[in-house]
């Protein structure tokens, strides 16, 4: 990474950005265990920063432990630990079931609210990793610039400067995207919502990944519908294998969609590679089977390489693709899309008798700030921020959870899943952390089937402080201690 | 009215406010046919006026054709060409209906925003009836002090502030609510579809109002639940009389929950009185049936006496009242309400699930703009504005539209619903309505069993103008013309 590409952080000093850039190369193995980082003047040369500069970004990575200082000869990556491995393929069960999340996920909702505690738990990252006071000012210009619009009714299907900008930068992607049937949404949850009750009726069957999103599972159990998990690896993603076996098996007949994140999927961040989502949207063409795309931490990627979303291979426009800001630019602003394919009239018509037009301001605020360049040079930022982040706590994990922990190491995104020794009850264990003032998502909620006990995700949107580090540890002596 | 309360027009001088007023009370009736006007000089001590805008707002008066000038003797009321009569209860088939107005609606929404088009269409007031200039600021202001909130979650169930002050509204109506049980939505119709789903799965009959909403019969189509139309009268709203019948008729046991306007019914712009209010609520009860109140129109009562929502006599927590800013504050805020009753769970749970949080920016700008004194004047001058409005629409409809129309007198709102006579299709004179470039919303848009096709609605929220006279005699000028 060049030193053009340098954001720094707000009140973050020059050093330790550079410092977390070096972090992210070890954290990712590209500066390996034993490895001599550069020198002080090699560092200076070529990210052209004073001596200082670098010789501080050189002493704060020592700090944290992860190079260590050789007299006379310079500065190594330290030794890991140990490396834990990453979970397997679940194996959920083979049964659709309705599905009984709520109260869980309402428990860890209201914990999230809490200002006194560590929030390991929604997958929210803090306020600043995002360009707030830019966006804004974008807003109270959208308010001043268009007077009339809070006392006129907002056109029902969003903004149409808005939609091109969305389109435009699929078709950046090479996803040729009509703006026409691009729907603004109140949010990724709005359009899922709308996708769902668009193609499924009550007592469908969906086939989701497992672990998967507790948010769609509540959907699905709201919509009295049915959850099939189909297995689900921490790296690859959901198994097409399994679900081509799902769609030839008893209840293959009553799947009416598949709901997939293919980009960075929560809790696992798991990313399906190019030919397992080309087979995928296959597969669901053959058994004419919609498919719902969750392309909400897209844009996470830590490479800075997109995935491009599925829809890309939709040859008979029955991909859904839903998206949002919330994860990549504004998470208040409440504002997602709805790629609606050839359902398209009848996603306007649920999108109407749903909530009517999204209210315009940040729809303006959006648009006009996706003309800039900024956003570019905002996301290689985020995505930094996220890289070095999920790194760090993956650290910590491996560091002071107990031996048979697994640990998923996730290519984007900003959550990590933990798979704890067997027997590890994480709704035990929830109640004990919460008493501590830790906060952290417990592994059934992402489960209509109840599995996952032993498992859990963690949110590693805070930014890396000592409280951080500490609540970590205290959360791995907890397991430990059972 | 004293002078006190005058708030003047936008670009409107005092003169010709004062001539609204005095017309107001003549469409009222309060000041009937041959009866005289103060004289200058009555009318100037009266209000605190010059001589000279007193005059000038005799004369406007004069110009318009509502009183005549007798020399030596002063301004007169003249003689009203004729009064058509209101039109009768409704009555509807006895059977619940699948719903399927969405195809006409469509159009309508279309046509709706296309500006070249004189819109009697959408009920839609002028954007300059709402305090926009106030409120874009109160907004720009929220985006400058809370300038993390795009960046953070939003509440899911909003911001604490607001849900206080709808509390405290309704407090000052003397209707109890705890603010624990507010749920802040995207506008009205997400409360409707929240509340809807809430009590009633798909299959279920829902009784409504006939004729009601389109946008309700859409959101029962779209949930494939079938809605049974209760006769309901212009004046007097929904015969509770024939709900009684309906529950204890064969569909009796499938209806789930009844959806109902008390306070000026679109379209009708019916208030039911509150004897039968009362009745409605023991009625429901009773058979537990549950109760959605749509109170979105209950500010816009043209004599200033709010009526109290049906909510108030609710010992059981039954009754769910969905509201909203559209109607009464701003339209293109996008924000509504649920009062969740005992059912505050199940409807939090839902609009997690249906669009989690809502934007922060507008509930911000709403509720700080709540705690100033300027919403009882802005309330003031938009409930005379409808008024006027709907006054003189009534009056270009009676002088324009063939013998055998009825027209609806409402109290409140800013719709009339005109019935034809017999024989006049509404739809085939939509098409030659637009045509002319005049929108207006045809009757069977508003049943689910096609009814109503020789009916109208207009939309009164456009400001008077001799394009909008001209607009209204064109169209009688059409259906007379059959």
């Amino acid at each position: 990474m060049s030193a053009d590409d340098t954001t720094a952080l707000p009140d973050q000093p020059l050093y330790l950005t550079v410092a977390d850039e070096l972090d992210l190369l070890i954290a990712q193995g590209q500066l390996a265990a034993g490895e001599r980082l550069p020198s002080v003047r090699e560092l200076s040369q070529r990210r052209r920063l004073s001596a200082t500069t670098a010789l501080a970004a050189l002493r704060a990575l020592e700090r944290r432990g992860v190079v260590e200082a050789r007299p006379q000869s310079g500065y190594y990556v330290r030794q890991r630990p140990r490396r834990l491995p990453e979970p397997a393929t679940s194996r959920p069960p083979a049964a659709a079931k309705p599905v009984t999340v709520s109260s869980i996920a309402a428990r860890l909702l209201a914990a999230s609210n809490d200002p006194d505690i560590i929030g390991f738990g929604a997958a929210i990252p803090e306020a600043d990793w995002y360009p707030v006071a830019t966006l804004q000012r974008h807003a109270a210009q959208a308010a001043r610039r268009h007077s009339q619009m809070i006392g006129e009714y907002s056109p029902f299907f969003g903004l149409p400067a808005l939609r091109h900008q969305i389109a435009r930068r699929y078709a950046e992607l090479g996803v040729a995207v009509d703006e026409d049937e691009v729907v603004i949404t109140n949010g990724c949850m709005e359009a899922l919502n709308l996708a769902l009750r668009t193609v499924a009726a009550p007592g469908a069957v969906i086939a989701v990944e497992s672990p998967t999103y507790y948010g769609l599972l509540q959907l699905i159990e709201s919509q009295g519908m049915k959850a099939l998990e189909i297995p689900t690896h921490a790296r690859d993603g959901l198994s097409v294998d399994a679900l081509a076996a799902a769609l030839a098996g008893p209840e293959g007949a009553q799947i009416r969609a598949c709901v997939v994140t293919p980009a960075f999927a929560n809790p696992l961040g798991s990313l399906m590679p190019e030919r397992a989502r080309q087979a995928l949207v296959r597969l669901c063409e053959r058994h004419r089977v919609a498919l719902i795309e969750d392309d909400i931490y897209g844009e996470l990627d830590f490479a800075g390489q997109r995935p491009i979303p599925v829809r890309h291979w939709d040859r008979s426009g029955s991909v859904l693709l839903c998206g949002s800001f919330s994860k990549s630019l504004a998470p208040g602003a409440r504002i997602g899309w709805l790629l609606a394919g050839r359902h398209r009239d009848a996603v306007r018509m649920r999108k109407f008798t749903t909530s009517a037009g999204t209210a315009l301001i940040y729809q303006h605020a959006l648009s006009d700030y996706l003309r800039t360049q900024a956003y570019a040079r905002h996301l290689a930022r985020l995505r930094r921020l996220c890289a070095n982040n999920v790194a760090r706590y993956a650290d910590a994990v491996e560091q002071h959870f107990p031996a048979g922990t697994r640990v998923s190491r996730p290519a984007g995104g900003f959550v990590l899943w933990v798979e704890l020794p067997r027997g590890t009850d994480t709704l035990a264990l929830y109640e004990r952390a919460l008493f501590r003032r830790i906060n952290f998502a417990p592994g059934p909620l992402f489960s209509a089937s109840g599995r996952y006990r032993h498992c859990l995700r963690l949110n590693c949107g805070r930014q890396w402080t000592p409280e951080v580090a500490a609540a970590l540890q205290a959360l791995g002596r907890l397991v430990e201690t059972g």
